[in-house]
């Protein structure tokens, strides 16, 4: 439809998978000894959620079934966040594979932030991948984009202005497609 | 009745609106299960705003309506802090405007402090303005002053000190003025 | 068996201690008046020690009989990494070597993180050893390895990949020995 | 008695202020609405307060009849650290100085660690000062030293530690003079 390489709007991300360990937060994880588990978030990466939503980036947590405390925390943080949350196993792949095929999306559709080693095999599939700056090399490898920000300090901000720019900048090609199309 | 270019005490500040969410608290926010949220402020910029009080400039804290946890800590704040706390909409301009036409002031002799996208606005009408270090670029691009120090760890404190400082240049100058108006 | 110098595999760690005040924590302790201390692990160091145990190092978490803050949460720290926790007095050698000659090891088998004076006589006995990168200057004198990572934000995981890649490079060293003298 | 210039043991503290606000913590106070406040302090500080007193250096920790936080925790806090706690006012160097006199100390024998405008004056006077890293400029400049380290992540132990080291070297030097005077 828009052009004879039968490219469809390339890197118009339309889904965002985010990790909610090391990326929403910093990884870190506060224990007292009776007291419940506490984790901190930052307002500027939750703006940044509001801003994908608002041009039509839907956004789902992801939390791991080996992590207890962020489990726990979910519920909470979706509300905050205002977006769904999602439990994987080891492999997130798995799980998420159903999900992109049932939103009948591709793999090239989708932003993928992650920050470890489980996060590999989404990091390389995902149109547009992220690792927040201070991520371990063996992510860091795998991810399109290192932010330079760390995670819980607006590294889940800065993917998502990378989002839009490219989002902004793959819409503006398809238009000028179009025109180079219709002016032959 | 100082010159007569008709200025009147230049970038003498004497109202500061200052946002707490990433300026007064890096941001950061501490989520439990069931818990209270908590946010971690700075005693040096307590003394910044101490300071500002001694000079005779008013300090506000401005919370948002869009971020519940800073709203129910806002009593708190304002007492350790000693301020007014102001609640604010999505486009804090809206309410700022009538406080100062109220004050019968002018936005030149306000210095506003904010750190995102709704605090462009007023970062470019404020006589003195400043962001954090660890601003998104967007709040970064409107500011007049960029603090080295981030968000909850001395950047009101930075900025206080950067008032107060144009304001004895500002004062030195207008002393200049009249003797130079004077020696004619 | 492996070649005439006698040599046992060189730096082959089968066990690792880990002091967690400092290495695993950032050494910080949250204080309120009535309430518990409150200390603040990383994800990816849980990952790291994860790594390790999967690759047959048996990791021991190491706690002060001086430092009663983190005394009170060995119990909830050993669950929640899957280690077991020991606490040692002011020499932690004096402890730990019991533990080496029960398991039939010798130091140089033994890799051994540390963050300050009481750790030296360790730090230099151990095959491998390491310090987080903002450890004082007599540990990092006294330690093989210093992280670029600062204590509880991933200084442990570091070390562990350093550990890993050890191995490796060791392993593959005594197949490389064993060709060698098989084709004489 | 050492030596004709009347000199009495040159920089060997015997006491140490040391404000808690800044200094021994970060200067962050964590916030939640109904909840207590809380601070954070580091056990290599802690270790660098041992290692003073075990050079016979006597600590005071300070806190600030201003600072209603510190205040609350002050007895907690002086028990974790073995240290006595003292409370004085806006101008330290008033309450401080009786404290010198009965002591029968001088300034020259006193260390002062401090971060802000109201230690200005301590930091003047005493033999041995100094600011964490990230202290205000106003501060930085009436300092003897500059810790490398900000506060509540080390100060406190890199001044000890400099403390300890004037000490060795005054010692060496007192050594010295009474060599050379019974040489002649």
């Amino acid at each position: 439809r828009y052009g004879y390489f039968g490219r469809v709007t390339p890197e118009v991300v339309q889904l965002m998978f985010c990790n909610v360990s090391g990326c929403l937060t910093e990884g870190r994880i506060f224990l007292s000894v009776s007291g419940e588990d506490m984790v901190s978030v930052n307002t500027r990466d939750a703006m940044g959620i509001r801003m994908l939503k608002g041009e039509e980036v839907e956004v789902v947590l992801l939390t791991s079934r080996e992590d207890p405390v962020t489990k726990s925390l979910a519920e909470k943080l979706a509300k905050r966040m205002g977006c769904e949350v999602m439990e994987v196993g080891e492999e997130p792949l798995n799980d998420l594979k159903l999900v992109v095929e049932k939103k009948k999306l591709e793999w090239k559709d989708v932003a993928y932030m992650g920050n470890d080693k489980p996060d590999v095999k989404c990091l390389n599939l995902a149109g547009l991948s992220a690792v927040p700056g201070d991520a371990p090399t063996v992510a860091i490898n795998a991810a399109k984009y290192t932010c330079h920000k760390v995670g819980g300090l607006g590294a889940v901000r800065e993917f998502a202005e990378h989002i839009l720019l490219q989002k902004q900048k793959a819409k503006a090609q398809m238009k000028q497609d179009r025109i180079d199309n219709s002016s032959f």
